[in-house]
């Protein structure tokens, strides 16, 4: 059973584990409400993961702690069970898919687990994990349906309160659910006036859709970038909380989620995968009632691949309008480079790369292309380079 | 006159002004030593300036306010004299040279400055301002050599005895030497015993060079990546606080730098510019002897472009092993593409990109060549795929 009490219990156990993150005010972040961010992608292990694997730990019998943990796991849920088990001095077996990200793969090996990589996908490695759980009698720890872990999570709703007593909103992202499911139970059972909203990925809707049918429902496939949520199913307990607890769910597309995590970056230096910026997308791109409100977005991890944090800058830059990529005609002849990047330079973009190609199939036999990637300031400042260029005769394609 | 007394004053000034930053401690970033961060970047205006900025302001007559102030400064300090001079109710007016990076130009016109944007480089915008400056009777903030702008920054200094007084040792960055003046003063004026060091980068290493000949240097060019700290010369007055109160100071590499900046997003989600990143550089790379020690790098700052951050982040990847770029020469027969791939996914590492190309220039006529750029675990990790496709007969150029 959930309980209040069992919440503020995890609080004083995890004191030991967890770091304490400061709630930081990022006014620059939307016009019409204050945007308060809970820094968890800065807790250790860099979610808050820990938080919900470390309570699930600390209340193992003697008897489960000796036989070990195991748990399976493409990302974060890893690293929180690798970290509480080594501070509890347990052992711990994950289970991986052969696809994961090396950088994670190292990380969960480096906080202390034994790490079982697993030919296929997560579901494989599930399977993989209960049957290694089965054949040595090790304790399974879920990632979410779990009344523990999620009452370690709810600690973070504890935090927002004692640190902002007087917030109006609080905002956190949905995968399976024992994140908002403790957070909302916590922030409803003290104040109930204060509004708990959810967020998921548009392409993994699997909570959203479960509490419009009014039952949990699965999902047949999955895709986003935001890979923290990207479940296919909800808790039968988590189902239950968001159910009781939580006011609305609303979901956010992969280009938001892409600005949301470039705008953390540059306003707040601070980097959140895309679980963790999916609350503040849905604040930028008006998703919630929150006009005039104090909103508390939870940013639940930071564990985005660097090379994907890569191409999400990049993504992010084109859909805010700060990068553009022109394709223009020319004609083979002396001259023209100049004349295009110097309309370019008058009208003060940066030029970031040039491509310049002869007579490809496609193009005129004496013609060729122009690819060039400027950077803009937004895209009224595109719309100005494209009709200079337009102007002085150049086709653009 | 810099006294700890100034310090403490512009303590008790800033608290409406800055954010409060608290120290992390990062154990994964070091092996024989316990790392802490004094992370500056997650400061309001993004960097540690403004403190500076806000103390100087703050200590102005009623007529100096009246009449407004400028400065000059194509980053930072920009963003710091905006924001104080608009907490403080005041105009500000920044000249920057025309080729900063937009995101920074916006950011200070966020902040509420006029900003006059002045053909050339800094020089040029230095000059513009001080004719602006004579013309209109504005006060100039310098960005360093000013008792008052030092004493804000030193405010960092009593921050971490506060929260840390069992420090051993306190590294910072040196650019015109503001921030590490005011910081050693107060370190060093409480606690003697605690070193202090600064750190430069090869390109730009002018403080350097001035201690090392006793007597302030100017530097001819100065280039690096920590744009933060490429200055030519150091103040007068910082040369003689270093002087006095700072044990000893290093230099750091450009890709030392940017391996550190990749540290610092994939283990603790921050992002740090250059500058404020070479501290930790210094940790990593040896270059000081606090071996056992408890060691606070202070992150000054992470106002990177995100252009430049791309490029770094694809730098501390080959620095350090996580990306190869592999040059193979194939004969131009079908299956060669899928025997290379499979040795590659044999040995477990992530394809990013693959550019297969016929018969350029030098390239034999039958032959062609595959660039294929891979994730990879570590150098020797590299060594081994290298060593599987020459054992397969490949050729790698």
């Amino acid at each position: 059973m959930l309980t209040l009490d069992k919440i503020y219990h995890a609080s004083y156990v995890l004191k030991d584990v967890v770091r304490p993150t400061h709630i930081v005010k990022a006014s620059a972040l939307a016009d019409d409400c204050e945007v308060y961010l809970k820094p968890e992608n800065l807790q250790i292990t860099g979610s808050f993961k820990v938080r919900g694997s470390g309570y699930k730990i600390s209340q193992l019998s003697d008897e489960e702690k000796k036989r070990g943990v195991i748990a399976c796991s493409a990302g974060n849920h890893a690293q929180g069970v690798a970290l509480a088990a080594t501070k509890y001095g347990i052992k711990s077996l994950i289970c991986l898919p052969d696809g994961a990200p090396i950088s994670k793969v190292e990380a969960t090996k480096s906080y202390g687990a034994d790490v079982c990589m697993v030919k296929g996908v997560y579901d494989d490695a599930y399977n993989e994990a209960i049957r290694l759980k089965e054949e040595n009698n090790y304790t399974f720890i879920h990632p979410f349906d779990d009344e523990n872990v999620i009452a370690g999570q709810g600690t973070i709703g504890l935090e927002i309160l004692n640190e902002m007593p007087d917030v109006d909103a609080v905002v956190a992202a949905i995968g399976g659910g024992g994140l908002l499911s403790g957070v909302a139970c916590a922030i409803k059972s003290l104040n109930p006036n204060i509004k708990v909203y959810g967020v998921q990925a548009e392409g993994a809707p699997s909570m959203y859709e479960s509490i419009k049918q009014g039952k949990p429902v699965s999902l047949d496939s999955v895709s986003t970038i935001a890979d923290g949520i990207q479940v296919k199913e909800p808790g039968e307990l988590t189902y239950k909380y968001i159910k009781q607890y939580v006011d609305d769910i609303v979901t956010v597309s992969d280009d938001e989620i892409a600005s949301a995590i470039l705008k953390l970056i540059e306003t707040q230096k601070m980097i959140a995968e895309g679980a963790g910026a999916a609350p503040l997308a849905a604040i930028m791109y008006n998703k919630l009632p929150v006009k005039g409100k104090k909103v508390v977005c939870i940013v639940s991890g930071g564990n985005i691949d660097v090379t994907i944090l890569n191409r999400v800058i990049k993504r992010g830059l084109l859909m805010s309008g700060r990068q553009q990529t022109l394709c223009v005609e020319l004609q083979d002849k002396p001259g023209q480079l100049v004349a295009v990047s110097t309309i370019i330079a008058n009208h003060g973009a940066n030029v970031i790369s040039v491509h310049h190609e002869r007579a490809g199939e496609g193009s005129d036999v004496i013609g060729c292309y122009l690819r060039i990637v400027i950077e803009t300031r937004n895209f009224d400042h595109i719309k100005e380079i494209s009709d200079a260029l337009t102007k002085a005769g150049f086709k653009l394609i």
